[in-house]
Order: C-alpha cells, then sequence, then structure tokens
C-alpha cells in the first residue's frame, strides 16, 4: 500500500521523498485544511466530480482559497494518475491546508494554499463486501459542522481506533442514541424493505457513495428516508450497511457483540453493492457477488 | 514575533530552518496531536508545572505515547531557554503529533510520537490590559471534549477569525445561549461582587491561568462560582472578563457593539490582574496598573 512516487503539489508533481512541511504550517499547528478520498477502479476515477465539488464546498465554507480552478483541478489529477501509470484499483488521497504563516487562529488573507495529493494501491475489500463486518457504537462527540470535510479528524480516529482495537471494521456515532454516521462512512438501517439514514445536515458528511446510495434505491422503487434511526432501533432491524469512497457498500452484520438480524448480509444491501459495481464500471463479469 | 534559532525536537535542538515534516505525518494529516502555551517573563517560566502536567492528561486522554518523562521534560523546556539565550517577556509553543504512519484513521501503536517546542517575544499587551477589549458572541460548534488541548483548532481558527474581522480581540462562545469560553481562552462575568464561570468540565479547556484566578478569588474573599452564565446575562454584568496565558487577565468592555457596564475595566478584574502580576513575579514596581 506504499505511496506512487509522484505527488501532485499546487505548484507541480514532486517527488514523493522531497515533499516536507514547514512546522510553522497551519495544517500541522490548528487541522487548518480540508480533504478528500476518490477511488479509482483499474486507473479511472470514480465520482470525480462529486468529490471535486464537495472540496470547493469545504473549501468555501472554512474560507481556503483555492490555488486552481475546478477545470485545472480535474486535468492535474487525469495526470496524477498518468504519471504514476496506475492501472489498478486505487485511491487518490488530497489535502488543501491555508497554508504556512506565524502561529495565530486568526489567519492572515495572504497564504499560499498547500495542496498534495497522492495515489496508494486499494484492492477491493471482497471478502468483506461479500460477508459483512462487525461493528460497535461510540458517541458521537465531534463538532457540529461535519458536513465540512476537515483535517480536524481526531474524534473519528479515537471511535474508529475503539473500533479496531474490538475487531471490529468501524464505530457507529451516535448523540445521544441518534444514529449520525460512522468514524469514516455513513450508515444505514433497512426495516421492512425500506432504507433510513440521517438527513444530510451539517453534522454528518455528505458522502459522495451516500448519494449514490439514494439513487440506486429510487432507481430500484426502494424507499430512501432520511430520518435518523437510534441505537435501540438495531435489534429491530432487518440489514444494516455502511457506504464510503473506500469501503464502497458494506454490509454490517454485528453490533456490539449482537447479530443484526441472522448476521448475514440482506437482500436489500445486496441490490445497493451490484448497482454500485455496475455504476463504477466494475464489470458485471468480474462481480464478487456472482453466483 | 519571529521564531528563535533552535527548536526542541523529540531527540535533540534542531535548528529552525530544518526543521521539516513528512506530508504522511498524523498531526498534519488527522490534527492527531496536542499542544501547549507556556508564558515566559524576562527568561523565567510561568506555570510550567500546571501546562506540563496538562499536556500529560491530553496525551493520556488520546494515548500518545509520550516521549519522555516530565523531570526529563523540565530539563528541556529549560535549555530551550538557556540556548536562545531567552530574557526577555515570550512565549513558548510545543506540540506533539503521534507521528508518521501510512494513512489510516486507526492508529498503529508502534509510531514514535513527535515533538517541537519554540520560542518566540511575546510582549505583554499593556494598553488592551490597561483599557480592555471588544468582543463578539459566536456559537460554540467545538467537539465534546474541549478539556484535552488538542490541535483540532478549526472552530476555534472560524470563530477567532470572525472576531478579528469584526475589529474585535476575541470570540465569546456559546452553546444555545450558555457561555462555554471564549476561541482561546476562559470567560468570567462578574455581578455583584461575585465571579461566574463555566464549570471545569469536559467541554471547555481548564485553563492554568483559570486555575489561578479562582487561587486568587479565594485569597480576595471574592466568590468564585462555576455556574455557567448566558449570552441574555451579559447586558445585567457588572464587568467581563478573559484569561490566557497570553492575554493574562483581560478585562472586556464590549460585546457586540454593546458596552459592559460603562465600557471601562471594573475593580474585580483590576483586583484579579494585580494579583496576576504579584503572582507571575513580574514585580510591583512594574506594574502597569501603577497610578
Amino acid at each position: 500500500m506504499s505511496v506512487y512516487e509522484y505527488v501532485l503539489t499546487q505548484k507541480d508533481f514532486v517527488h514523493k521523498n522531497d515533499l516536507n512541511y514547514p512546522f510553522e504550517e497551519r495544517g500541522l499547528q490548528f487541522g487548518d485544511g480540508i480533504y478528500e478520498v476518490i477511488r479509482v477502479y483499474k486507473g479511472r476515477y470514480y465520482l470525480i466530480e462529486e468529490h471535486v465539488e464537495r472540496l470547493f464546498r469545504s473549501a468555501e465554507a472554512v474560507k481556503i482559497k483555492m490555488p486552481f480552478t475546478k477545470q485545472d483541478f480535474y486535468h492535474q489529477l487525469d495526470e496524477l494518475l498518468q504519471k504514476n501509470k496506475i492501472d489498478t484499483d486505487a485511491k487518490v488521497y488530497l489535502q488543501i491546508t491555508r497554508g504556512s504563516a506565524p502561529r495565530d487562529h486568526a489567519f492572515p488573507l495572504s497564504t499560499e494554499a498547500n495542496l498534495y495529493a497522492y495515489v496508494q494501491d486499494l484492492p477491493r475489500k471482497e471478502d468483506l463486501m461479500r460477508e459483512g463486518v462487525s461493528t460497535i457504537t461510540q458517541p458521537d462527540v465531534r463538532w457540529d459542522w461535519c458536513y465540512i470535510k476537515s483535517l480536524n479528524l481526531l474524534p473519528n480516529v479515537i471511535a474508529k481506533q475503539e473500533a479496531s482495537e474490538a475487531g471490529c471494521f468501524e464505530a457507529i456515532l451516535h448523540k445521544d442514541g441518534e444514529v449520525t454516521e460512522c468514524s469514516s462512512s455513513n450508515a444505514y438501517l433497512v426495516k421492512d424493505g425500506k432504507v433510513y439514514t440521517h438527513p444530510a445536515k451539517k453534522n454528518i458528511l455528505h458522502g459522495c457513495v451516500r448519494m449514490k446510495v439514494e439513487q440506486f434505491c429510487k432507481e430500484e422503487g426502494i424507499p430512501f428516508i432520511e430520518e435518523s434511526f437510534r441505537v435501540e432501533d438495531i435489534q429491530f432491524a432487518d440489514e444494516l450497511f455502511l457506504s464510503s469512497s473506500t469501503a464502497e457498500v458494506m454490509p454490517i452484520i454485528e453490533v456490539d457483540g449482537k447479530k443484526v438480524k441472522e448476521g448475514r448480509p440482506g437482500p436489500v444491501t445486496r441490490k445497493i453493492q451490484e448497482k454500485y459495481e455496475k455504476d463504477a464500471k466494475i464489470g458485471e463479469e468480474a462481480s464478487i457477488f456472482a453466483k
């Protein structure tokens, strides 16, 4: 999973070993920056417009001046894959910080934003997507503006670490019992053929794959209901799943040591997974869900 | 206000121009770290034990393994001042991040924490402390665990920037009207000779100067009441002030364009300021409040 050689910066491509950050960098001292993780299948981006649009929305929300136009950025991101000769399943991680300045909470308007974007191999989590994953629940202690995809990720780190130490894939976050999302993915509950998920308010990330899940449900006539569910509703759920750019559409078969229904991925989750594969042009012949 | 030459790191002293961070650093990608700002008067630390104790508490809360003992750290911090020949009023900024690792929310237990600590001149804000400052109110959108002095400071940055753009010194933060603290300081209201401030729960920073304010009040027989006040209480306040390691004890004379009482620092605030000067051994002859 090592990083490919060429890293895109706001200036040019730089070899990964030459990329260093000064210690008075606002990303490093305040988490003053934003990021995206974009999925790549066989050398092609998936949902790149959605990610770039969200990046620009995040930048606007925190008043970071973008060092390029969207059009230029699409071009540069394409070059990033070409330059590194990517033809596998991979991800691009990119972040933009406000730049370097003498430390002060309030920011000078003149700093030049720092960008870096790099590529790593990322095979599809085939076994997990077929069989489902275990999760724990954790209190959601994050800030109120999680719709901004910012570098302030310490609460997410702590929750994910708790999951990891419990041998689980993810932590389902809740505010006083009301499920918001997971530490790095959106969460969904299926009951009586309907999909429930927290509305896209300011306190959750508006996932790019979440938008796709909504679209897939509509195409299939599956009601997609933006109403939050509660931790205690999980025991009555037919299915549970999560979604993100790296985990795709992932069945949840266990929560806090208790099985979801019979502890197997359900038909609604499977249907959405199959539609994801088609939409991402992974190819039916390559479906990991084929009998 | 430039940074003095020698920067203390977890390994040794490094020239400030030689200190660079790799781009896959958890501080830079997750804000996965903690920090302190320690006040220095004429080359002597003020409240150093309190800051170091809090640093170790923050580290424990986020499971960062400290690369040294408290005793070693005191020694190194002393050396930092000596090596840079500090004899002025200054501050030491220091931060510890979890270290470098391939990006993943959950963290490997084997990373080596990265420390840096550097010195900057910081003259006392004499005019402001004599005359008081203006503030605005802002919603507190931060996470629930602000008692951890972490690098996740984006909400603080946004609030402080709003204050700065309004020509003000600070932003007073409130949750649904209940004042928690300011963007980088604690907040206090004085009414009928009593000092009110938000209790030291998990959602505010337990300021080192705040501890001192409590002590000063007790010594002077001024009731120090840990009860939060509300934004709408401010119009009935006799005095308002804030405290931090860089702002000391600072009178607030205006909030959202409206004067606090008659728009002058009050006697309780002044008494606490004078006690601060004595406690920090700034010396009575040098008092900025002397007639």
